[in-house]
């Protein structure tokens, strides 16, 4: 709990001398003011996160955690639980869609191991931080105990801390976990008091039937759980996972290093959620990369204030999204940074 | 008008065996079905495109051309005619907008001077097509003879056509000219029938009075030239601009050879118009990259029937949005050429 407690305390506004600065700056660039739309503000925002007139945007990294549910015992979804293992080596053999769209991005991928259900095979790439092995049935009970929810938070908290020290301008999230959908709207609904239709969507393909019954599995968990929306370590516990409280840990250890976060669909956006109920200052740190297909993901976005950059009708999880706003948000910066001023290239201002 | 007639006559329909290739494969992928949304049809589109199931995407090109216009003598807008020759100087020294996101994207640039009022210093980076120094005044008479039309559109394949001999795989469309906004509405209204304050916008940043103004040099433009909508080169030779013939056969010359094209804004919208009226087959070959600011670019992607990927709010022109778009195609056909199948994996497919 000490370094959760010390991290939020870390957690500062915006640098406005930074964004005053930046703001300066776009007006001055030789392009029509505001022309630059929506990159022009995220540069300013990027600036106010790194305290920094010039952001960085050369040290970029995905967090893509990844760990199971136990509420698959209720038969939701299509896809077995194994395959939360099995993508996690496919992760490592750099055969998914985040591999390639971090390769695009320039981005390296730390992935790590919050609570697969199995032990994986050692591999230098894969970070263990395993604080269970699968959560409980939410359905039946709590997904974790308390202990663990803030143990994995602060897993999440490490793994940026780490990464920091190494050198992190730009960080992404993305998630991998069979039945995590599923949590993730508990965990939405919980905090928001939105109802269980409205959290809820068809996951990796659900027909209606399937989406009917998925609906009742997430009522059912809030019913047996009865988590406190204003206590965000009871909602994690009761019916969130490993990975999302991994992934809200490292969305504040970022804000109290000054590292943006891009952050990926649904299951980011409940990790957000968490974070920001921790945190409210938070949010100023975290950046929307893109309104997923999931239903209920626009709800989510309005819930947390956010309007998103990207809207491909990916769902995909794995941060997939997240790696291509985290190229929206290089070219923000770099437009900032390195396009000439006016009086540099001797261009005339218009009136 | 031969090279231009033989264009068109080259331009086939896309490749219906590569994009099956295309769609059998993303099936097979590491994802649930359908999850990275829009990019799997835009990856399939790559693959009919350039007959490819695996669609490359290693050599990238934006083809910014820049051109004057003689409708600024009434005093349309807010910058000086000059800023066109001096933006041009910015592009080569690597300063403006379309320089950094096209390192961004990893594509070079082919600058271009269609038309441009004043000569240009030489520059290696810089190719010289100038058909005229500006346009004539179109709110007088013709911009440019019906030979100057063919002549710019000639320009612009030919510049393609040699960057396809020395390796193309993507190309994108971008635009320099102070006063194009108004021709390219002008251009718009002509070919659609849409009226004048339909297809004008605010350009670089004009308020309502002289927003009104430029609706009435639009209608004037189109009341002195009558062009004829079925006529193309009747359009582009009495509304139209150097630089919007260039980029019209930008496109008439990448479908020619294969090549997908991703176009920028408003300005590139109305050469695509020029193009697809000329040979409707190209439409196929244009990816739209972004939905503009510029009032009138909804409608006039409407009218082309296009849904684009981005909207940013970018209204800046010189192939800003397409640079982005070209890295939306990089996204979409790497994932679908790089990431591993199931059975490569050993991943359990969903039911």
């Amino acid at each position: 709990m000490e370094l959760l407690t010390k991290t939020i305390a870390a957690i500062k506004p915006l640098d406005a001398a930074a964004m005053t600065a930046a703001k300066t700056r776009q007006a001055d660039l030789t392009k029509p003011e505001g022309s630059l739309g929506r990159l022009e503000d995220l540069s300013i925002q990027l600036a106010g996160i790194q305290a920094k007139a010039s952001p960085a945007v050369e040290k970029k990294a995905m967090f893509t955690l990844a760990g199971d549910h136990g509420v698959v015992k209720e038969g939701v979804g299509n896809w077995p639980q194994e395959v939360t293992a099995q993508m996690v080596m496919n992760f490592l053999h750099g055969g998914a869609a985040i591999n390639v769209l971090c390769r695009v991005a320039g981005a390296r991928i730390i992935f790590a191991d919050l609570g697969v259900a199995s032990d994986l095979p050692g591999d230098p790439q894969l970070i263990v931080k395993k604080v269970g092995y699968g959560t409980g049935n939410i359905c039946q009970g709590a997904a974790m105990t308390r202990d663990q929810a803030v143990q994995a938070i602060e897993a999440g908290i490490e793994l940026v801390n780490a990464e920091a020290d190494k050198g992190l301008d730009l960080a992404g999230t993305g998630d991998m976990g069979i039945g995590n959908t599923t949590a993730s709207s508990a965990v939405f609904a919980a905090i928001t008091g939105r109802s269980p239709t409205e959290v809820t969507g068809r996951g990796t393909g659900l027909s209606d039937e399937q989406l009917a019954a998925k609906i009742g599995l997430v009522k059912k968990a809030l019913d047996v759980n009865q988590p406190n929306a204003k206590d965000a370590l009871d909602v994690l516990s009761k019916v969130g996972g490993f990975e999302i409280g991994g992934l809200a840990g490292v969305m504040l250890g970022a804000a109290a290093r000054r590292v943006p976060v891009v952050i990926d669909g649904f299951i980011s956006g409940a990790a957000a959620l968490i974070a920001v109920t921790l945190a409210p200052q938070v949010k100023d740190y975290l950046i929307p990369a893109h309104t997923s297909a999931e239903a209920g993901h626009q709800s989510m976005l309005n819930s947390l204030g956010f309007d998103p950059y990207l809207d491909l009708g990916l769902r995909l999880g794995e941060g997939t999204g997240a790696a291509l706003g985290i190229i929206i948000c290089e070219a923000a910066a770099r437009t900032l940074n390195e396009m000439a001023t006016f009086a540099e290239a001797g261009v005339s201002e218009g009136e």
